[in-house]
């Protein structure tokens, strides 16, 4: 009897094995046999979701460009950790689409630890290091049609331990979309698919994160904003774990049904290259807001051991800068101009 | 006989005027009486230095690129000074090429101040802000052709006031070198000539300035250099104002005899669409130095009233991000990494 209970655990645990693999884009960082052990623990469930947000994402992507492919690396981290980057370059939809999970863990300086929350909270270190576990999934899709916006969203959770060994935690994250030209009908559409994920938590949930966003994406020398906004929010550590958890899952599970059906309608689009070119200077925006303030590319750039082309993977594959560019009146760069130094609410 | 002498002088006057208009770009920030009626002055002598380097650069860089010209605009600063700046966009030869110069003054919130100096130095303030003057000339030059290195350079002169009426004083800048592609007899050529300029006033500058360069101007994530460097100084204030200001004239001198007989040499080769690639690859690398590191970037960003167009027209016109590109061993493009990863000596 003990003999046939052993083999038939032996195959439940390849058949679960089996199907995780094909759930995900590559094996998890913490192993597979180690989250089952580890299943009712945060951290796994969180690694879960993270792991299968990057696969339905990746899956979803890789259908509307059927020509490209992803190529996914799993990277280990020498202080700890690791993780996989799943990236789609030069497709016929997409110019570069990024996905990456991370899983790190280890010691935090305090600069590092001070920048990764946007309180700026110090927290009391034992010999200057601060133990930690920061695990997320980030993606950035800028596709190649200057009528189909560019997307990124991130969902990430931390756990810090401080010198008295209490563990702080929380979670962070949001999606945010750039378009180069304004469609009313996919912005109301982009945002009304991110209430009703929040507006299943809690009502008030929506309009402070959607004003945090417009707030964070924010190009304080050109006076604009990135693009014309989502959901943004960081530090969110109550009503409680669970709870939080569960807000986060369904703004993780709400990224595809925002923006995969704008992608499809306008993938085909036509375009001129004065278009092409307006999309081009766009990006060199993004770059601007990205190396000069996105708190998460700092972060990691700051600490020891990152992946560099991880981190620099939300960066356009192309981008351009004129002297003193300036689009005419009335017309439709002007039109989104307008809206990225005035952001409007798209859901009443 | 005094109506005689007044026309007498006024006559002068005009053709004084006549001359400089034609010597510069276009009129002096500070007036051209006014910078006669101080003539003794540092500052106006320093403001004329920047002028006419303006003005050198920018007909040598014409000359090579007869179809294109430069674009003057003259602007203004509410808080007090302006500038002018030059720029030719899209030409034959270059694909970007803007001089700057700039003459400011008004106060500075210490943060800027702290921002001023490389050795950090905190200054006492009146009520939190320092009166200051601060005035250079700045230029990149991004060409078409990938044979053919971008050149920086910037030359610059601060003054500022503490509480006590102190005056603090210094000097800075520097030209350096960023090929797409090594060729060691320009590399040669181009520290040569620097070194010839500083040997004149001190052995001990080139040695000096040329590691200082290779220092500032790394992109710690990617453990490589900008370029493969010149020479680059900060906080110059001694031995006197007078010896330090003839040393920088020397290098502002120097910078059409380093750069412009290389691009003379190079710009009309034959290259590849894989050599332009690596070009957009390394332009890249150049936006991320700028964006991140460059002191003289976030001064200019964090200045009350600074013009961003000037700032940003250091940005090269077009560049590329690949996710994890690397060039094969023993390349051409892994050989210009070997030298920006370990920065050579090029003058012995």
């Amino acid at each position: 009897l003990w003999r046939r209970q052993a083999a038939l655990a032996a195959a439940q645990e390849d058949e679960e094995e089996k199907e995780l693999r094909q759930r995900f884009m590559a094996p998890p960082v913490s192993g597979l046999r180690e989250l089952r052990r580890r299943r009712r623990e945060l951290r796994s469930r969180m690694e879960l979701l993270i792991m299968e947000t990057q696969a339905e994402v990746c899956r979803a992507l890789a259908a509307l460009d059927p020509g490209a492919s992803f190529a996914v690396d799993s990277w280990e981290r020498k202080e700890g950790g690791g993780g996989i980057s799943c990236v789609l370059q030069d497709g016929e939809v997409f110019e570069k689409a990024g996905v990456n999970v991370s899983v790190v863990s280890g010691f935090l300086s305090e600069e590092a630890a001070r920048q990764m929350r946007s309180r700026g909270k110090s927290l009391k270190a034992k010999d200057g290091k601060l133990p930690f576990c920061a695990m997320g999934v980030s993606s950035v899709i800028h596709p190649k049609n200057p009528h189909v916006p560019t997307m990124h969203f991130n969902y990430r959770y931390f756990e810090i331990e401080e010198a008295d060994g209490t563990k702080q935690w929380w979670f962070g994250g949001g999606t945010d979309l750039t378009p180069t030209y304004l469609n009313e009908e996919d912005a109301v559409h982009f945002h009304k698919t991110l209430k009703e994920a929040c507006d299943k938590h809690d009502l008030k949930l929506y309009p402070k994160f959607k004003k945090w966003c417009d707030d964070y994406f924010y190009i304080k020398h050109r006076g604009e904003r990135r693009g014309i906004g989502g959901i943004f929010f960081d530090d969110m550590d109550s009503p409680s774990k669970e709870e939080v958890f569960q807000f986060v899952k369904s703004c993780a599970k709400a990224v595809v049904p925002c923006y995969i059906p704008i992608v499809k309608k306008h993938c085909h689009d036509s375009f001129t290259p004065e278009e092409k070119l307006w999309q081009q200077l766009r990006r060199g925006r993004y770059v601007e807001f990205n190396l000069l303030y996105d708190r998460g590319t700092k972060f990691g750039l700051l600490t020891p051991g990152s992946r560099i082309e991880s981190i620099l993977m939300s960066l356009p594959l192309t981008a351009r800068w004129e002297y003193m560019h300036n689009p005419p009146e009335s017309s439709k760069e002007a039109e989104i101009l307008e809206v990225l130094r005035n952001p409007k609410d798209w859901v009443h």
